[in-house]
């Protein structure tokens, strides 16, 4: 159904929309790549919100290199925007440039605009086909996906560890288990996510800055912390610079609330019934504030606590070739009764980095919900 | 300095000898190729100790193909024996069948003959060379090289463990942690082994027969108990069949010392300063027995004993991509009191195996007594 000369198009695309790793937020990484009597007349990618999606960019592209883009067929790794946002919706661009076929890898995962753009598209007389390299296209998207059919973001925790399993000394010392390609690696994780969470046993302990520094990035995450009662010190590092998210929960430090305040930084109380910060309701806050993809660094404590509440989607784990012995593992939580009654994943990704070996291992997955239209 | 060819042919010598893999204990794994004029006249490896060594069934097979092996080349994975042993020194009767070239993977490891082989042949005016993929054929009998060269088995450590670490719930339930690949890997890692160690709390907990089973095997490894006081229960599987050897410490119980004497099962007292069992010297005591791979599969505690006393080589880690929590984890031992001093080890290998992951990762490497002779 779809030809070699298809997929080597549809994987240039892909290469394109992942250059905007780093800068579409909130919007997904969407690549756009115009061919016409087989040659590549225009390529884009999306830009930060506000300006052009990937279509309009690549025929921009095609326009300022001479091209007329009428018949050309458009690849794009998402099906094309059918609304008005911040920007006109891109259906209207291709029609009005009169390409004859458009090839999507995947539909929007907008339940309520998902196979509207490709309606529209066939409806204006468009050849229009869906599903090709459809699970690449989703893993660039994986966030906006989940954050489009689940309101919530994809929740990637980062642990590194040593082999059997434990993250630092019983004093608390972690720097560093894992090597510097380790390192470099997880910063990348972190520019990718559009918010990095901790908690406040890991700011009293590590004080970490918890910004994107190995890597190069054009703008830094949003940092969200979660202390239960306000305990951050004001001189913690975490509140140098923009300011965090604070979520906390019922009976919060009224002082440090008010002396929070004076700084600008701003904090929501969220309780479930133990007084604690509600976790899945703070993903549902994540989500409504734009957060496609969450990346958590925590320790022991808070990992266990968004275990049991299910609030993990994936395990980015970088195993170290050493060992530690009784030391504070990777989850504090009770072992169920049974073996069959653990919590189940699946390995993703297994790579060597460095003399470390990396490990994305999934519980859930979205892509159920991503059906390709063919 | 080898050729393509050569590289061809050592590798069929190399994977006759991975034939010898479940056999030739305590010898070598070894296998030979004889080429002459282009074409392979003859192939053979190391059969079970007292029997034919590769050399002599490469010569043997020739002859019953109707070649006459002078001037023929000789490929074999290790150098030709000079001694006389069970059998008579395979120098001998290539020189005698004229061969004219002979090149071995690597030399003999035993510090007493090696290299003695190949100046032998050098003497009897035969092109030797040394030192064609000497790793691979390091790999095949790396319990071999440190039986020789340390006087001590190589000690592999295998471990299913969930990805944070633990294996097993606190009840001692642990069956099964990893998926049925993992498990008859696990049994061909048994296999291959001369001997499998186990504790006294692994067989009060799980009663294993520590068996071959998952996979075919013409002979069960040796088992060997260590059970500092002589706990081990008369009904205790691992008395069935062919006798344990069990090692005790300074404070044994002495009706069941009596008891398993009349049952013909035969003990060993060797005992530390602590009064526990004396570890180093009781690998020491295995190599003397000709145990080339020592099998462990034990729990935390005695993991760590051996880990503390440097008894162990490599790990042979299965992780379930799973979670336990606060369960028991693969080494009971203090941490260190900084993170440098931590057992550092190197990953050696890193294979997906069904739904889970094998790791092989090194503390020591014997290697570099293999130096090759070129």
């Amino acid at each position: 159904m779809f030809s070699q000369t298809d997929f080597s198009h549809m994987e240039r695309a892909l290469a394109l929309a992942a250059r905007g790793m780093y800068i579409t937020t909130p919007n997904p990484r969407v690549g756009c790549v115009l061919v016409k009597d087989g040659d590549v007349i225009g390529e884009g990618f999306t830009q930060p919100a506000g300006q052009d999606h990937a279509e309009i960019r690549a025929l921009k592209d095609a326009r300022a290199r001479g091209h007329d883009p009428r018949g050309a067929t458009a690849y794009v790794t998402l099906e094309p925007c059918s609304h008005f946002g911040r920007t006109p919706p891109c259906v209207n661009a291709l029609i009005e440039a009169r390409v004859t076929k458009v090839i999507a890898a995947m539909e929007d995962p907008n339940p309520a605009v998902s196979g509207r753009g490709l309606a529209i598209l066939r409806d204006a007389g468009i050849d229009v086909r869906c599903g090709l390299l459809a699970n690449e296209a989703y893993e660039l998207n994986i966030g906006f996906v989940s954050r489009m059919t689940r309101r919530r973001p994809w929740v990637r925790m980062k642990i590194a560890a040593t082999l059997d399993g434990r993250t630092g000394l019983p004093n608390g010392d972690s720097q560093w288990i894992t090597g510097e390609a380790a390192r470099a690696d997880g910063h990348a994780w972190r520019a990718r996510a559009c918010a990095i969470l901790t908690g406040i046993g890991t700011v009293r302990e590590d004080d970490p800055q918890l910004t994107v520094r190995a890597v190069e990035t054009p703008r830094q995450p949003q940092r969200v912390l979660i202390d239960s009662r306000l305990d951050v010190s004001l001189d913690a590092r975490i509140l140098e610079g923009a300011p965090p998210w604070i979520f906390c929960g019922a009976e919060p430090d009224m002082a440090k609330a008010e002396a929070l305040r004076e700084r600008g930084i701003e904090f929501t109380s969220l309780t479930n019934e133990q007084g604690k910060v509600d976790l899945p309701a703070m993903l549902g806050i994540l989500a409504d504030r734009g957060i496609n993809e969450l990346h958590v660094e925590a320790g022991h404590k808070l990992n266990g606590s968004l275990l049991r509440e299910g609030c993990i989607d994936e395990l980015l784990i970088y195993l170290a070739p050493s060992l530690l012995g009784n030391a504070p593992g990777m989850f504090d939580f009770t072992p169920p009764g049974t073996l069959e009654a653990r919590p189940h994943l699946r390995f993703h990704r297994i790579d060597r980095m460095g003399d470390d070996v990396r490990m994305l291992a999934r519980f859930a997955d979205v892509k159920a919900d991503v059906q390709p239209l063919t």
